[in-house]
């Protein structure tokens, strides 16, 4: 019940030279599943990632950041689905140590330059055992031209496997790109989360990498939701792998802003990936707001519209309910929003003016937009000339049943 | 589909002195239908309310404000449903004021005397020749014994009335009080909105039934949740009759306090009755979060959780599902929350230990707690002395039929 998932078959996704992926079935969740994924990097590899704000983040995560923050050089990701190893406390962390030191044993490297991932059901104690026993499989599939299967490898409960390529040219050189995404509710803790990993050939200095990242998620894996749950293990991983003509060692250049918006295109389409792929979705939703005085309240009134349950609802029932949107704005938490000043469109069409009901608007106008399965929400402020824009998809009844009968 | 929702029948209302309530039958829904409501008060009466803090917030909202502010002595409110008048900028202003004015010509006060609110339909223009020609009727009706006809009368997709009395007792003094509410999401732009009304026949100086007022809605009104969304419309005033033989004129006597509880109490009672009949809910969840640093924070994880859609589909479908509560209590926007030190129960059933699962805990406790049609959940933070309690209902099905085809 994907919306308009673009299908995607192996040979799209290009090979990225300096990095290579390997996965297994460890047994974790169910037998005969891909659930170990190892991706080993290039020596020349600079990597960087941006993680859950969640509280209650995971073991990995935790690891992740320590190891990233060490100045280590990262030479290998691993992921395993089955097990978030969320809410385990000292043991946790000792248990996601101890796979990070087998593989980094196989690879000949030190457990700071592994980075654990895990998605999974959480407060579960990890099975580390299974995962240390699948790492040889995993490393003797090793192969640059495995992208597909490193999709399926980090799927939980997505209907589909998220990845895609692009080749861009910077300053004379080609660039291959490639990435991966996992995730179908924002937040399901026993058995999700949300996962992106992307990968391109360019050689690029530590801190303009983390510049780019923070960039791109904001654009991005930031900027979507399905139920304005956060998981505790989201991350997102940016990785240069050194291996490609193409040198970024400073902010200062046009091939850096090249880089960051082509890395940017492409983290947003795997985020996209993720609504279109959302649990019960029907509609792909755009909300973009204009001329707010700051990004940050234009993102607070479109996350306001994006996660009202009324909202979602009217779009699941192609329902023009200009109201609901309204109302929305109207309590996203602006103190001074002069509310006579607000227009909002529906695509192309005009359908609330200075506040209120546009005169011209015809429901017949509005129906048609809403019959779509694309839309997007346009809201002007006036106050201002910065703007924000998130993605979302609407409540179904599927997202009911998907939510209630999950443990079941 | 209310959830334990108590019978209530007209014998259970008592009348309060120093207010007669009337009501008519306007058309402005649908024929043969109570949609317009006047409350007539004593010479001696006191009126403080609080407000929607939704910026998009209607025409009669912004007069009742005014004329409360304006220390007008309040002689009449006049509530009507099937239109909200919002979103209509200064001619739903000028019709509201036509309204009020038509009110005080009838019962010979000033326009600024009449509180107005209005709930229903919004964008759409108020029809106030049809109020203006309900009120003769709705005046000719005027009695104290009234109030059940009243809480009909401003009901729009509830499926209940919701009214309650109470008797007590302070400083040797009988004070009767009765309310009335409605509402059913805490937001249907369309037909509906959260309204309370509750008076009692003490004598209270202004500023002190203000800070009653205030003190009432935050552990009653402000305190419930359906699905995060805020009314248009909002409001909830408080009547101090004068007509009977308690006076109030500070705060600081034991009086105030007992007055203020026990309206607090009924006021609690009356909001909850909102959550009971709430749009397709099975269940009643008392979220209780303590030992917070501050009310603030406490008030925060509780709403965490009573927004998440993952948590009130788990409880929709009796799954105790502590990964999504713990998630939401991570991602709840407490920076420096030590999760390591929090526990949760529901019920008596401690579930989650320091911030793990317990390691007592059995599945089959958590289940038994879960089938049950009321349902605490009860998160220790472990950081202060400070607690916050919300009131809210799962997400069924049920809640999506009703709102995805609430205009078809």
């Amino acid at each position: 019940m994907a919306v308009n998932f673009p299908q995607i078959v192996p040979a799209d996704l290009k090979p990225v030279a300096g990095i290579e992926l390997g996965y297994a079935e460890g047994g974790i969740k169910k037998p005969n599943r891909k659930d170990v994924l190892v991706m080993k990097l290039a020596q020349t590899a600079t990597v960087a990632g941006v993680f859950t704000k969640n509280r209650f983040c995971a073991a990995p995560v935790q690891i992740s950041k320590s190891n990233l923050a060490s100045g280590a050089h990262i030479r290998a990701l691993l992921v395993n689905t089955g097990n978030a190893n969320a809410g385990t406390g000292e043991q946790g962390l000792a248990r996601a140590q101890e796979s990070c030191a087998a593989l980094a044993g196989l690879l000949d490297c030190a457990p700071e330059q592994i980075l654990p991932f895990s998605t999974g059901v959480i407060l579960e104690p990890l099975p580390v055992d299974k995962i240390v026993a699948a790492l040889p499989a995993a490393i003797a599939d090793l192969k640059a031209d495995n992208w597909f299967n490193a999709a399926e490898a980090i799927m939980t409960t997505d209907t589909l496997p998220k990845a895609a390529s692009r080749t861009v040219t910077i300053g004379g050189h080609a660039v291959t790109m490639t990435g991966i995404s996992k995730g179908a509710g924002m937040i399901k803790p026993n058995m999700a989360t949300m996962l992106g990993y992307l990968a391109f050939d360019a050689k690029v200095a530590q801190p303009v990498l983390e510049q780019i990242v923070r960039h791109a998620a904001d654009h991005s894996f930031n900027a979507i939701t399905i139920d304005g749950d956060t998981s505790t293990n989201d991350s997102f991983m940016l990785i240069a792998t050194g291996a490609g003509a193409l040198e970024v060692t400073s902010t200062d250049t046009q091939e850096y802003i090249e880089l960051r918006d082509a890395v940017t295109d492409l983290s947003r389409h795997l985020a996209q990936l993720i609504i279109r792929d959302g649990e019960g979705a029907t509609k792909f939703m755009t909300i973009t707001v204009e001329e707010g005085a700051t990004v940050e309240e234009c993102r607070k009134v479109a996350y306001a519209i994006a996660h009202s349950p009324l909202v979602k609802t009217a779009f699941f029932a192609s329902d023009p309910n200009l109201g609901r949107i309204l109302a929305a704005v109207g309590y996203a938490g602006i103190d001074d929003l002069d509310v006579s000043k607000i227009n909002l469109y529906l695509d192309d069409v005009w359908v609330a003016k200075h506040g209120g009901r546009n005169p011209e608007y015809q429901e017949a106008d509005g129906q048609r937009v809403m019959q779509q399965s694309e839309i997007t929400v346009r809201v002007v402020l006036a106050r201002g000339d910065q703007s924000a824009t998130v993605w979302t998809c609407d409540l179904s009844h599927d997202y009911v049943s998907i939510n209630a009968d999950y443990r079941s």
